[in-house]
């Protein structure tokens, strides 16, 4: 039976009356096109790229929680501060038994656009690391209403000085500057971030090995595999699926033979589909979204999100709190990374890490 | 509470009961590492390669059907063939007006390795797609035994030719060829399969586009959207993730907003997870692995998958069957592809789309 245009309406309608209202009615497309139709009708990806706005005052935020907690924390809490304490000790006498070998010490670059006060705080943070670890650090700082010239100027300097092995181009940039171009003009051999979508490729296709694995999944990985817990053939739900985490998170776990699911800001029921999760990664950017009941009781929960929540009573006027809510979580996981003190360090010791091995790779040093 | 080593113990071993007999034991890593361990234990990519074999044994395809299908068809039969025929008919329109404006018609290029039966008619119906649309085709042969070098040199005349628009090297190449290395050299420019992980990257990643995507995930999503099949919002499950199929097509619902998890080889219970797409992509390559009973009543099947099943009662002594058990789908899901004469034909016409797309892109011809 070939399909008629009757049939395939009734199965696209009995298909739209699944989908939820923020799904826009779509007609039954005649195959039979209009000559001045374009040939495809897919459209253009980067048309599909809508923002990516979660359900902030959605039901899912508001139920009371009624998940197969336990009264008292079941969580073990993964100490990602002092693995990566450890990580760093061990990075700091690689640059040390360098420098006594052959005079060098790794170099990372930072180009800091603007006066985010996150970025800002990431960078400073990034620039004390290299120093304890001995790495040289350098910093260009652009007002935010520069061009992408002054970027890619102060990209290209870098790119070609030799005692430089790391470059960062530290993100968000403000909107008005071309990120991807910038990205495509750093030097494959320096994209310590492993944001370069040639680096993104060679981690997603197997057979082939990335330059640079991306800082923050590569320190979840590192994470788990330090704590025992086994990834191949785990369920594995990423939250989020920004290019910087969620995206090569995913991609990654999914290199160590997890079955992965990503869950982002269209997903229906996002929390049906994270219950069932045996790793649970979030990495949305949005504080608390993922409640005790979204988790299966026993869930590893790497816990990605910084989000900076006005407290009066902090230091700074704010605290920093986590995607996931802590105090429900820590009764129904198995273990879980807290905020601060879990995924962070681990980022900033992967990132001196990638720099080691650059400048390992650019002086041939074993 | 911090971690302590004999907590993250009992943590480990809690996750480890949830684990099958694939999954070998993990030991409990000590946070401390010894001073000869490299810095980071995280494996590289490459080591995690594992064959992809699926459970053809498995007791998941033993099972009676047992799914709530109907006695009868409720699928609507998508029809790739006729749909396929509709864009080659609008490319060949396209060539023509083309040539006759500036006396140029798209070219495609195809290496061709050894004499593996099914590349062998690939490689000849795409031959024969072309000559229908206008498109030129070349064809260079190499035998089984040939070197790297000898692709690569082929592969540069094609590269440096500007009347090729198009360069397809036929896989999977003979083990003892570096097929890495090989895709590696394609110009991108005429990277109509879109393998390149430059490609890969830029699908993956939000608010890029690659020059070409690749043929059967293009295939499949045109499929999806002429047969007013929404997809975003929709929970979609990819089975397979070859670098050529799977992972692509994941990618790419993604950009189209699907949410979406990949089944593979190492997948416990697919069905299950299987079972609550609306949309299923079967790719794993193994003949009728997806039963009923796997699929939701009412989902949306696409079928990559083309087997042959010797059948001594066909004309070649054997048939081509899908990844999906037909004759069982047809009860359950509410429209599917058929095999063959659903992806494949679309495939040939994705193939030749990008390559029209490329030449008018060279001769920049609107």
């Amino acid at each position: 039976m070939a399909l008629t245009r009757s049939m395939m309406r009734r199965a696209a309608v009995a298909w739209q009356k699944g989908a939820g209202n923020r799904i826009p009615t779509t007609r039954v497309v005649n195959t039979a096109m209009n000559d001045n139709c374009p040939i495809l009708i897919s459209p253009s990806l980067v048309s599909l790229d809508l923002p990516e706005i979660w359900p902030t005052n959605s039901t899912t935020h508001d139920f009371p929680l009624t998940c197969k907690c336990s009264d008292e924390q079941t969580a073990a809490i993964i100490d990602g501060k002092s693995i990566a304490d450890e990580i760093m000790l061990r990075i700091s006498c690689e640059v040390r038994r360098m420098k006594e070998s052959i005079g060098k010490v790794p170099g990372l670059a930072v180009i800091l656009v603007g006066q985010r006060r996150d970025s800002q705080t990431y960078v400073r943070n990034k620039i004390k690391a290299c120093e304890e670890a001995g790495i040289k650090s350098l910093i260009t700082e652009l007002p935010d209403n520069c061009e992408d010239d002054e970027v890619l100027n102060a990209l290209s300097r870098f790119n070609k000085e030799p005692s430089v092995h790391g470059i960062l181009v530290q993100l968000p940039l403000p909107q008005h500057l071309n990120v991807g171009k910038i990205l495509d003009l750093l030097s494959l051999e320096k994209d310590v971030d492993g944001f370069h979508p040639l680096n993104m490729g060679n981690l997603a296709m197997r057979g082939r090995e990335p330059l640079f694995i991306p800082c923050t999944p590569k320190g979840c990985i590192e994470l788990l595999i330090r704590s025992g817990l086994e990834i191949m053939g785990k369920k594995a739900v990423v939250i989020g699926r920004s290019n910087i985490v969620g995206l090569p998170t995913s991609l990654l776990l999914q290199r160590h033979h997890a079955t992965v699911s990503i869950v982002h800001a269209f997903t229906r029921n996002p929390e049906q589909i994270t219950c069932e999760a045996d790793i649970v990664v979030a990495a949305a950017g949005v504080p608390n979204l993922v409640r005790g009941n979204w988790l299966k009781p026993g869930a590893v929960v790497i816990d990605v999100g910084t989000n900076p929540i006005e407290d009066p009573g902090c230091e700074h006027g704010y605290r920093l709190t986590g995607d996931v809510c802590y105090e429900e979580a820590v009764r129904v996981a198995s273990a879980i990374t807290p905020v601060p003190g879990g995924v962070g360090p681990m980022t900033i010791a992967m990132l001196l890490s990638n720099t080691l091995d650059s400048a390992k790779r650019a002086y041939d040093f074993p």
